[in-house]
């Protein structure tokens, strides 16, 4: 029997049986269940046959079973912050929503081996916070922090401001509590930085996006805390300049490079015209801003003479033409909240067309130069919101109806030529169509497209031998 | 028709059909195959059906469709340094070993994206010099790394020296090109640091020792070159004064320490006893040495007073009781040369049991003195050579036979004994029974006794959806 073709009675019995397990209060399937149902960015309701929200390991297991055994899909959902509609149910109110928010313990702090142990519930600003008060840094760092979870980090392999010299979410983890789609427990919690016993399974359930299985748990790198954390902006006058001013400040500040953002002029503007409280430098006068973070082990007298020397040697080469270094952290957060105001300025702006790419850094300059040009020649008066982070070849590149124009008709009638576009252009210089937010069902058709058949050859291989029934968040990453 | 029943006239069609694609040159079958049919330890000598040397990918496609098509099985391999009998084939003389030595280009560099292509074939030394030429450094460093490959490498994911900072070959990879099982030719390389579109099929084939497919290509991640790279050597007390020396040269130096080894009294006084010539620092007084490498973007100076604030708090604290920082390069290189020298320095003093554990580095001395308990109680007079990475939690923790004893009968009579000792108390500490040299088929029948049989049946439901007639290095890290 399929899902769709449940008897009410197969609906209440399934319903019942998960209430038997993680309690009648935990299980829901009327009111208002719009925080699980509705997507974060608001494209996609769905319909949950119910909420179920477990407890523990052994009731996630549980309730995994129990949908098996009733031939009912899975759909897992953490903070339900996601940008690709990963985590929401379909509206065919069939699937259930598995709700890892109440495993939200940290099971243990390991001081000298630096690691955290965590439930997958756990909202990821709970992490940094549990991390700095044994001492130590957790450096997953993203705009969702205070409602995102860590569970959902990995399942997503999400990014940040702080990948540059500490990874994306996968390069942090060293070991996995996971759920297989048979309602087993595998238990790959490990604080080893080694360990060369068989296949990669925790890489390979980081960034499935829940379709092979439920992340329960996982073992998390710590870092020290740096002595001293420095901010600067500087003004550059191309992306070109931008690419070496980040070659140049690898080679000065090495590991202690922390952050490397990049923003154009036209998205600052909109930050300076729409919230004219938050100072923005060199707004009016430079094509771009770079903003910049040393974590520095010494001192902050240290943190600020290498600092202090990058940037005059970058004067002097010309590929920045001004800067500031921020003298206090109240200041550093000034130009953080600039940075971070993107989002929302260009929302105030109106509907835009959203675009999370990457391309190899060399490659970043021509790449904005042809796509630009491409997309001005098309759709004469288009703005670029185009900013991000840098240092990875991570570039937001959103792309803003022409000035005084019906912004929804728009998005209506341009969004699939312009993502077209763009996603060729990422195509023609190497780069991904998803560099930080995933695949879920928004890009589930686009991706076929642009990855090579080989590879969605393997992946299906996989996700059939692991999930054969597709039961695990189907119709994401891969369509059915 | 299985690969063991192939008639005589079946041979000779598929060695012809072999030469047909890579040449008759490249296709070897009589003769001296002993390179390629002996393993580096000489602990197993096979027998091939051909040693094919294909001189690029599209020849490894066709090679390994010619042998899907005869039903005969393939044994991938590198610089054939492996320790664990991964890459040579079985002795039934019907396999193919598919040696990449000859896909030895570096295919490019790009410089402001950081990072090197290079052809699964490449020398791993070779790999270094083509980036140090481009004034980059390529940190994954090991004993084999004038004859390993870098295919072998990431088929493996080798660890080395400079883990602690740099990571596995695994965290230095970007992506990669591989033929699978099918002889389809996966094009995975990238210079990305940010992809999320699908399920994660290079950290899938990093590791899988060539089960899952055969590694072609590469690219690898570049650092910038340090300025100044220092040695210094400490006298420790005990392994629980070596994770807090190694917790304070973390706070100190962040990410420029680079290595981190320890070396027990046993380990060091065989140095001293079969290579005169060479000092071994502290040997006679201490426990335990240290041997800490730090490398600096500023300057030789400021790495020099980083090191020395560093010791002097060591001393201070009482967890380390003397030290010496090399004053020179020839010095630094002393220093290396007496930790690299333990193994040849057991080998002189005769036979002896290997293990490649890790364990988490904060249960490290407990695990040491309780194991070290059990072995001299079980085995009287037995000898620990103790060293490893202690930064990565990583022992090579070798036992060599009573002093005077007869080390063949020792090996022949307690290798199981021991070994099943030794990996049960790893057990116990959560750690790992090969932390860095792989399961091949030295350690296939072991594994299953200590690992999770979910991870198990996880690891055989991907090799049967990727490899479903098992063609690809059968037999290694899952027994058939």
């Amino acid at each position: 029997m399929t899902a769709t073709s449940l008897l009410p009675a197969a609906i209440d019995a399934l319903r019942a049986r998960l209430a038997s397990i993680v309690g009648p209060a935990h299980v829901l399937h009327d009111g208002d269940l719009s925080a699980w149902e509705q997507d974060w960015r608001k494209r996609s309701r769905g319909q949950a046959l119910a909420v179920v929200r477990p407890g523990n390991t052994a009731e996630v297991a549980a309730v995994v079973r129990a949908c098996v055994d009733a031939g009912v899909s899975l759909v897992p959902q953490g903070g339900n912050t996601g940008l690709v509609v990963g985590s929401t149910p379909d509206g065919t109110g069939t699937q259930v929503v598995l709700s890892l928010r109440r495993l939200a313990a940290v099971r243990g702090i390991d001081a000298a081996n630096m690691t955290l142990t965590v439930e997958a519930g756990c909202v990821l600003q709970s992490v940094q916070e549990a991390a700095r008060a044994a001492g130590f840094l957790f450096p997953l760092s993203l705009a969702a922090e205070g409602s995102c979870t860590i569970g959902g980090n990995l399942a997503a392999n999400a990014g940040g401001t702080q990948v540059l010299r500490y990874g994306n979410a996968r390069d942090l983890c060293l070991g996995l509590e996971v759920v297989t789609a048979q309602g087993e427990v595998w238990d790959g919690l490990s604080g080893l930085r080694k360990d060369n016993t068989g296949y990669d399974l925790r890489d390979l359930f980081i960034g499935s996006e829940g379709t092979l299985g439920v992340i329960t748990a996982a073992t998390m790198k710590l870092y020290p805390l740096p002595a001293a954390t420095l901010t600067a902006w500087a003004a550059v006058p191309s992306m070109d300049a931008a690419v070496t001013l980040l070659g140049m400040a690898r080679r000065h500040l090495g590991a202690d490079l922390t952050g490397f953002e990049v923003m154009g002029q036209f998205a600052l503007s909109l930050v300076d015209k729409h919230f004219p409280q938050i100072r923005v430098p060199f707004v009016a006068d430079s094509p771009f801003g770079v903003l910049l973070e040393c974590a520095d082990t010494e001192s902050e007298a240290h943190a600020r003479s290498r600092f202090e020397a990058l940037l005059e040697a970058a004067l002097e080469d010309g590929c920045a033409t001004d800067a500031v270094v921020a003298e206090s952290i109240a200041q550093a957060r000034e130009l953080w909240h600039a940075r971070e105001s993107i989002s929302l300025a260009q929302a105030e702006e109106g509907l835009n067309i959203k675009h999370d790419i990457s391309v190899p850094i060399s490659r970043i300059p021509a790449f904005c130069e042809e796509t630009g040009e491409r997309l001005a020649r098309e759709i004469p008066g288009v703005r670029l919101v185009n900013f991000g982070h840098l240092g990875d070849g991570n570039l937001h590149y959103n792309v803003q109806a022409p000035e005084g124009g019906d912004a929804a008709a728009f998005l209506r009638e341009q969004e699939d030529r312009v993502n077209t576009l763009v996603y060729d252009q990422v195509r023609k210089f190497g780069g991904s169509i998803s560099a930080e937010h995933g695949v879920g069902s928004l890009k589930a058709a686009t991706l076929p497209h642009y990855k090579s058949p080989v590879a969605l050859g393997l992946m299906r291989a996989i996700k059939g031998a692991l999930d054969p029934d597709n039961r695990m968040n189907p119709g994401r990453v891969l369509q059915a």
